[in-house]
């Protein structure tokens, strides 16, 4: 398994480990792949670039070394966090509201990729790395994993992701707010119970195996199905149900897609009992 | 118990297996309750003569035969989608958007009826299957159910409901993203944990009985008092908190529903320690 | 431990257990912590004081006696729903009307108020006691504690904050319908099970105990963190995500919010792995 | 100019004035074109007819005799106005409900249409009149042209589309709320000025060719473009500009739109100045 | 005309100059009626007292003195704008927002006021003003009115109202950036020509005289309808259409104010001629 | 009057003709100003630099040579519109998707400027001409301007914010209608009318004097307040009246801005009847 030619990255590995399957992997093991600001950058870059590509249908986001990541990078904060004595509060705002907007389009990216994105956390996944775990599309983690939103202790609110879209994929509110207030930390098995993710393996190599695993299963179906899919939920999570409906009748989604030769496909594939091959997107 | 005289449907049974309970069957056994042409229409005619059904107050949705439903019929989608050869995709886009509005309102029927309605599933729960179950207000399940989101495996985004209401009902964003894309089955036992189903019985039997005796409880209660329940429900899931309590509020709801008779009568048996009985609606 | 001086009501009692914790408590055992005309007026009066109180940095819920709450007092519901023989029922409707949107008030100050709100709930909360708790941030019982969702057994609509609030908190749509419209009692486990509390002591003492505990260390944080994360919370909830991200970016939340001496306490207290001590608000 | 055979009516009358073309005429003149039961049932089953119609493009909507229409024909409104002497408030709340929602499919069947449709008033243009006329897309009148927007008179809020509609294709809400407060008529030259119509004619024979002579001017243009355009604007009024501009990007509208032939053929003629020639929907 | 004697206000003086009809005027004339501590709290007061008064159908508001209102008084403002030396900017921001809350509420209380208010400006009305007005049902001015959206002009984006209704009730998004961006003046020709005023009369008594003729003519509408009417317009303006329709459907508006005697007594004047008499709300 | 040296452009000019004040020039005059691919790269380039640019407060947009803009560029259309004879409909429309994104986007850069931007319009403004000025905040043109909203006249609905943003700029939604399916042109004096334009001029040099004039007033106020009240009204334009109060009241726009130096300059400056002078944002 070799990385894939057309993507360099410093933070970022990518490999395809399966057709169709590509592996993204948070690449700086000694700085604990801590977000530092090629970080913020080098994410949007590599997401939107996937989302175009033919050739990868689902990608699975691991990390490299001891643990998954351990949130902000705070060597370079102290810069950004740095105003000219004399200027008023109301200026410094506006320049920070800039700067916020720019990280959150980190994350958003992926929540925009056109494939869908399995987390496959291990070890530690500390404030930051909630923010990015809750853009995904499925979480799977080990065992020994555990996970922290970290905010309230740096005396911020979560800015990035996590306090707008956590209390969307979970089913627990009350606990939600116990976890973002105290900012302590809650094991992979409560993570389980209330659905941030939803499988537990021993350990890393399991993890990642597994992730793959089903990543192929869902390469193995039209990608204009899974695309369709994925554009969808996102946009019924955020409207009404029939603001939902009307989306995905619009002459557009099915209206259009139903067109598509994959229908025909999985329809022969189906009566034939043998496997449909789409074309790539 | 006999059938309800004046309902008379080709692909449904309507019986009342109790005062106030009816009970709805899919009766196509052997076509394994597949959803075809006749289906689509008769299901919203179903449940829109219920909503106004003063004899009426809760609705068991079951199935006859081996299983639940095996979802969409699909000897009659040869044809509708087939186009003049001729045809631009925008024009074809056109009138498919128009057949899945119509497909659409056959779910939507359930949700804007009247009485609550509580589906009793056993065995196999397929494609448009889920559509229809996520429209129910209840679900209830046999120990060997299982259920498949299968659209993607047809090369289609899930048009009629999935996608819209599976993850306003349950807490666990990352499991239905999975069961979506990957379109694989899972069982009662996932189903109970994830939300879907909230109570799982043995048999068809056991759960066609526990589905009737709760919808006796709900009968015995003020209809006026469930129908606003309901109505005030669905209209919380689609908008904020401050317009769920506007809503109530209004004029309307409780403003009005107040001066029932139901009240006095409810408070009276509470102070009596007797039954209310509620006049029809 | 004393009364808070300043906080002077009939039907609740405000103290002190620790540093920046506040306990309220609803004081009426005889009366069952019914919820009377005085409880309407005094519940927003006291949670809109401790928000602006810079003593308060959190706040627990309890009750006095053997339960925590019968709900709504009865007693003086005959004269509110009492109206002149002439009158038509749209004028009645509009004066009902007023009177619910004041209720609503009630709990709606809770979730406005700018600290978290911790309830510890023991033995019964019926009726209005739900709607209380959904106004809450967080929810603790013991393990004899029971729910029920009382109003159709009055011939209403749950109007003040349940049917609006119960379905954002939890992530179990089927079993809050089956609650809603039957009425029927459910224990702490099936509580817990489905997402309305978040932990369950073995008896009053416990809870109230572990309530404060985690009332201590939400106190311990940044009180303009915390404060930003209920608000932003609450207002993602409501919103869809990309509305919660522009809020919280908006020269607002953290634009301003960083510029707090919290940020610079914090992160030395976390190098010199001391403790931060935080400004009052 | 002869009726267009296969739509046959009791209360409209359906012709094709020009290719392309269809007037649609409120043929009661006898009883002032007023409302009756029929009528609320043919304006639906005409409308959706003519939007899955390959002959018509454009709709231009008239009125015979001596003024466009008197409103709601209050004849049968007794009927449903009477209740069984013992039925309480709520229950007959609930009844009213569903006729009212009946009432506004109606109106809402030609705002859904996918072809534009004109209305052509000349003289009284009466209470549900102006809910008729602001379902349409664009409103044309006589000089001696009035309007009434008349509930208040009858003790009523406008519940078929006045209220919902006007404030949102007019620009000036001071003026709408004096003549929804007051009842009181305002004539073509107030009506051209705020925005309720767009264009004013000497007489009726003018008021119509105008309008015939506009839609034909559409009915040149691709229908493709021109549906999609009413679509659009649809979705745009009731929603944010980010979402509308979503909508219509999706591999929806012109994702799919754009592959139809109309867009080489307008560019071809173009090129050539000659005159398009598009297929029929 | 005396004054209604369980109104007592520093600021403002109410009087009845007609049966049913309002008149509240701004009553500080020698501070130019601009907007003390005691303003912010008298307006709330007085419109909630009013809203519930059965012996008012209708509002005037008027200014006595040489103008209407120039806007906020500055004086006090130097106190709230004090914070101590050592608060930091997130602390004072917190603070800060409190008060606006409060602010915005003085206007709110006029918007959601069950009775119109129609608005009767003379001379200046600048900064405040206009967000005072534009909260307002029906706007007339003098000839000689003029305004001013003053906020630049100190720093500050208006945050009471006008950027945020003003918009929705005017025409001319451009003209509105134009007067919000410059803070210059602009007289009541051009209020007129965009919107914001409905009429404009030669001079004060002209404008006061003329406001109280449509008030009369609206305060002789049943006040059920008049009522109604309003809640659903202000509840249309910001929500879609298919909501605002659902909403006066609602068993609610409609449904349950259709039984108000008012429909029999108005459709019974309106058969013989005569004029309606409607009770008191 | 030279070119701002830091901003180097193919299609734009860039120039400050007074301090604070630049000017942006469409600079293709050979080509009509049509819209090229450079175009669509360079605008939110130039208008994200500007949004940061602290020597900028406000933009007039211009165009140089005969005409405003001649709209999109057909040349390139071809090669976008060229696809591989056996690509499937539904492959395309996911390609056309993102393209059509990143046209939006373009425009969108400009509504999210930081800064005012006033459209002075001469001659002729087509096509995307429309789309791009809907996104200014003020419009002025020239008496002999015309205007074209030419989508449909290519078989398409417009995607790029034409049928978004007009909808929400003027007051008659029935000439909007008339003008999007018809395409004809219209003129400067129908364009005030129904406020597309809020000021006609005599000549382009008029037009460009009158935006810079207009545009060195708004320099003058202080940037803190401008850049505030453009964004709030852009947020109130897309929610509820209390969404947007919320929004500027939230420990954000004005509690946070409400601390800059900008409102003691402005109130000293208003009581010493001199002119206050702001720092640079």
């Amino acid at each position: 398994m070799s990385g894939v030619s057309n993507y360099k990255f410093e933070t970022l590995k990518v490999t395809s480990p399966k057709e169709f399957v590509y592996e993204v992997t948070l690449n700086r093991p000694d700085a604990l792949n801590s977000m530092n600001k090629e970080f913020w950058y080098e994410i949007p870059a590599c997401f939107n670039q996937i989302s175009a590509d033919p050739n990868c249908r689902v990608v699975v986001l691991t990390a490299s070394g001891r643990l998954y990541t351990a949130g902000l990078d705070l060597t370079g904060l102290g810069d950004t966090l740095t105003f000219e004595n004399d200027m008023d509060p109301a200026r410094i705002a506006l320049k920070i509201t800039n700067g916020i907007r720019d990280f959150q389009k980190t994350f958003t990216a992926i929540e925009k990729c056109d494939k869908p994105v399995i987390a496959a956390i291990h070890n530690a996944c500390i404030g930051g790395g909630v923010d990015l775990i809750t853009s995904c599309d499925i979480r799977y983690c080990t065992k020994d994993a555990f996970f922290q939103i970290k905010e309230v202790d740096i005396g911020l609110a979560a800015d990035v992701g996590t306090l707008q879209r956590l209390p969307k994929i979970v089913g627990n509110d009350s606990l939600v707010r116990e976890l973002v207030y105290t900012a302590r930390r809650f094991q992979s098995d409560e993570a389980l119970s209330f659905g941030l993710v939803s499988r537990v393996f021993p350990d890393r190599d399991a993890c990642v195996s597994g992730a793959i695993e089903m990543a192929e299963l869902i390469a193995s179906k039209s990608p204009v199905a899974v695309t369709g899919s994925k554009v969808n939920l996102v946009y019924s999570r955020d409207h009404t149900v029939q603001e939902g409906l009307d989306f995905v009748a619009s002459a557009s989604w099915n209206g259009c897609m139903v067109q598509t030769k994959d229908v025909m496909e999985a329809v022969m594939a189906s009566m034939q009992k043998s496997t449909a091959k789409f074309s790539k997107l």
